[in-house]
């Protein structure tokens, strides 16, 4: 098959459909990869990484799109990129189109056929696509929830971990999923006092046994949540919504300003 | 050294001054040792055992103070002993003479050499034939306080370590000491939320290093005691008080008791 | 759907159908709910807390077996409940009908609908509400066992973790299923030497996992448990019989009085 | 004795000389304390906080420096303050003197005894009131390393736990003294690849037994440390240097500015 | 049924179809065991001990083979064995056929009925006849691997856990099933560096959640493996190949070895 | 200062006393630096790299001897090298004079100022250049003894750590002191069942807090070593005995053989 790799467009993007580990993957597999010219340079893969590995590098996007029978990108389409889309091309990329329209109808007037990466679905029923997404969301959220608290950030200027003689900050996690368990593990490292609410018990026993006695684990009813949010000192949301966004991350001090009314 | 080792005669004290192993080893260095008949049968160590290992059955105390150069002992020596004690008899027991001032003229009396295992010192100024009974004692305390959280114990019903879904009892240690370590170690281990309580930084900083972050740590203020023991479910005191006695076990139903003035 | 939750009256039963935090979820999902007046006040929920979250208190049983279409409880009912019991209400409690024929004639005469906490199974083909009752029944069947030892109790006065210098006690836990885990983790917690027994390779492959190399994990051929068993200072029997009753706590005095046949 | 507690004055300084705990640490024993007016009200300590523990509240700094038989502070005098000083009045707050001569000055005419922080010394060589401040920055060290290596923060867009499947940064901290150690502690908490460097055998060993076998101990000879430096992704200056700063924080990209000659 | 258990006759296979506990297990279900004389005694298991649990003891193989309904071995069946045979006899013990033309067309020939263990399949399609063996073949491989790198055993005299200041050895395994789970656990006790790569992302979250922060889990592009490979001091190959034979044990010097082709 | 490294001439050492990483330091530090040619070539230190960092390579070893002030070797002199030291001329090096009379008469006789590695003392006490071997001997030990357990080395067949269902091997240490806390942590990170023994209990309380519950610890009494080494697979005798030598290793096999007298 060949296979065809653009340079990503849309803007604060700097990550790249395919590296030259992947591409050499496809090659050894029997297939043939071209690469636009600086697809990976923002991220110090440069053209040559890719031609050592058995890319053929090509001087645009309409090279990639106008020969690949597969394209893979890392962001859905953007408009300029929608037109050159092809009948019966292969698109493999994010898309998350629920929220727009203009995309879903581009992509099926190109007649193109787009597989979203957050809709694969493995043979367990888990989306292997999104689940590294969940893991650096959830392990992010600690990092930018310990920097929010920081006195700098506006924060109280309080340490996750405290210090000997200081107790540790309380960190709650709404939801014990990816996002939570990535998330509540960095906060346990951090030497926090976490607890982690959930709705499903069995999900909590694997978390304590797990993580106990460190962690603590409480069934999530109104009351639990309640009580649990308003002790903390940061709050991470890390309840799955399909079609959801980011883990929420609130400190005590944006729940003091939401009930100020001046947030 | 002619060793003598009585049967012990205060009320509940099962133990003996000697074991077969200590025998073993005095007799392996050349010393003599005389055994009581029956000093060691209600914890399972009988004559032939001593026997086995050289030492001399005697028939009755009489025979031990009236020969042993050494007299080794568990408890204080009880007013029958106290007349059988000699000049130059070097006796070896617990003695805790502070409180007991017959014992102390009893002894002054006898003209012994009474040397008492809780003042032993080592070279670092630890007490090395104490520190055993803080351990234990520590230990025990939180065995003790799960049991008197239990229902049927007038408790409340809690369970130290909580179940998945329903967070652990708050147990707050007092004193960071052999005690203390010995008891949120044991606390930890059931899984209980533990904060140790200590004036000596240097000693919270050891204990966060060998058990953050299940452990917190809090500097003793006075209103930091007040707010732990306030919240906690299980206070153990375990602040080395010289000539102080065994660990305090408090339970919130207890603390209630004493507020509502019914203790 | 309105539901009533009566007050407990078998014998030491302290506990209640629904506590206010469960009336609060009902209530928010648009359900009515009747608490018969006392029914949560001997473990310190009064009735007012069941007010503020929406519960109208009634004055007593008949008022609840009268009116709900739901009935919360948590022990079998009583023979003065049996006859309240109306044609198409539904029961919902801990039943345990296999030994009790009079209850089981009391539930069919009355035409309720009686689902039996015990008998509820998950898509797994777990028993999420028996489960925590295991859960809890582990836990508490060391704490229970570390009693038993103590020279008071009538043990031997052995400590579960032992001391430094003085080696731990055997404890040996027969099944390695939801009961017999928490069992073990409660006395690696203690300290103490661990075996488990179980006749499922898998089971022990995951207990092998999480708790080795504290944990000795032990195939349950009839010479593994006999020699086991002998050897052991504290047998805790978690093998799950249908129908079964607690864990069984025996030590070590307990199997010499067997074999005395003082027992 | 009369201990006052000035407002703090430099900029960005929002602690206070003591907290209303401390105040009722004095107040129990025996002194009596003058706190200004709004002292504390930077991080919520409002002035009935401390009139609560039997502080009075004093309107101005003058009414303190005028007063005080002991001043409390944090930071250095600042030049309205060094003017209030008095002969024998005692000034207890970090001074950090070496390189500013002006305070130095300023404080000998003043004819005060000035005690400073930095240089309390305790029965072990130890700097007691330095510790915390190295605790605090040892551990905020790996906070600001880790936003230091995200994308928008100018950073490689690493994370230093990695996640499965792709492997965790490299943390390299040079020097494993109490900021060092604090600091390795919290990158193994991020599940970063941590090696530690250092010229003290014993420390080493101290530290792997602490944290084997996730922490890598290395001698720090020039060639360990260029090639332990040089391999890294984030670098954590923490050797002690007397009257020295905070630890210095160096990511690989500020390495390769460096070489650039960019920075 | 009569069971028989004739004595290895392979060379350098020690064990036996069934230890005394099992044959004990057998007869108290009811079946009849007869064993070869002699068929433990290579283990310490004599007949004796077989006689204590019930078993008969005949002279020969013959009698075996001639007498059992089922035949419980370790190794496939041997020529003198194949003769044996009989028509619905049933064979159970390791067969291996695949490169074995020969063994085949005996079994076939005999008419007996041959399970190969390596070929039983539980519920979960898992092979448990085989986990065992792989469990010990990946401990066994870093034991053997940490041999190999002892410089009498030719290697570079390199300790798996380096000592304080001295990094440990980098272990790379390939592969993190059974054998390889088992092996990266055992490196990790010894203190090496541990780095695991696998195809599949579900298992290596399961690992890193069990063993990080010490392992460094990696998704095995061809990459990946050479990377890893080249650095490593010590290789554990433990891909699971059908018919597959021992995790392949590779130190450096092999590998420079190989590439200088002097192996 | 003008430092030497010849090359070593006993058998069996591959080993140089100086790295090219030691070197460096000495030049840095202003010394001038010969090495022999080849010094350190069988362990791939080639000249070449003692070059880059400024030492001189001199063709022999009369050539080091003749003019540096201090030689710096690994193993005590050999007779041709104890020729060649001269008057004040300082020799650095491992020498075990006790055993070995003549080196003894000839350093004398040399006129050289001659410091033992395994006599240099730090400010505590301990002896920091025989605590590395120790380490690794210790490390080193239980490797050496899993090896000596297997089947084709003459042992048992038994695996240190068992596998699920089977129980791990009991290992036995004697003494805690480096090279006994270094071959325990190794043995129970192969998951054996672990023992050690000593007469200091300070130390045994050092080794519980570090390793409990995993390690058992018991103070060492003549029947407490009995006992524990009649029932272990394999005991390590880690006692220290000045100028004593490696750990002793013991399997069960060994004793076995002891007590027919075979050996």
């Amino acid at each position: 098959m060949l296979v065809g790799v653009p340079r990503e467009i849309k803007d604060n993007e700097f990550r790249v459909g395919l590296t030259p580990s992947a591409v050499r993957e496809l090659v050894a597999h029997g297939h043939k990869v071209i690469v636009q010219a600086g697809a990976g340079e923002t991220i110090d893969l440069d053209d040559a990484l890719y031609r050592a590995v058995g890319a053929e590098i090509v001087p645009d996007a309409a090279a990639i799109f106008g020969r690949a029978e597969l394209v893979v990108k890392v962001k859905e389409p953007q408009p300029s990129e929608l037109g050159m889309l092809r009948e019966g091309q292969v698109l493999f990329t994010y898309l998350h189109l629920a929220p727009d329209r203009a995309q879903t109808e581009g992509l099926i007037k190109s007649g193109c056929v787009a597989i979203a990466y957050e809709t694969v679905t493995d043979e367990r029923g888990g989306l292997p696509l999104l689940a590294p997404m969940s893991e650096v969301a959830g392990r992010m959220s600690i990092q930018a929830g310990a920097h929010a608290l920081e006195r700098e950030a506006g924060g109280r200027g309080i340490l996750l971990g405290g210090v000997p003689g200081v107790p540790p900050a309380k960190v709650v996690v709404l939801g014990g999923g990816v996002v939570g368990m990535n998330a509540l593990r960095m906060a346990l490292g951090l030497e926090a006092d976490v607890t982690v609410l959930d709705k499903s018990l069995p999900r909590l026993k694997e978390l304590d046994l797990a993580f106990a006695p460190a962690l603590k684990t409480r069934y999530a009813t109104t009351d639990a949540v309640e009580e649990s949010v308003i002790a903390a000192d940061l709050v991470i949301g890390a309840v799955l919504t399909p079609g959801g966004t980011a883990p929420r991350i609130v400190t005590r001090e944006m729940v003091r300003a939401m009930r100020r009314g001046t947030v």
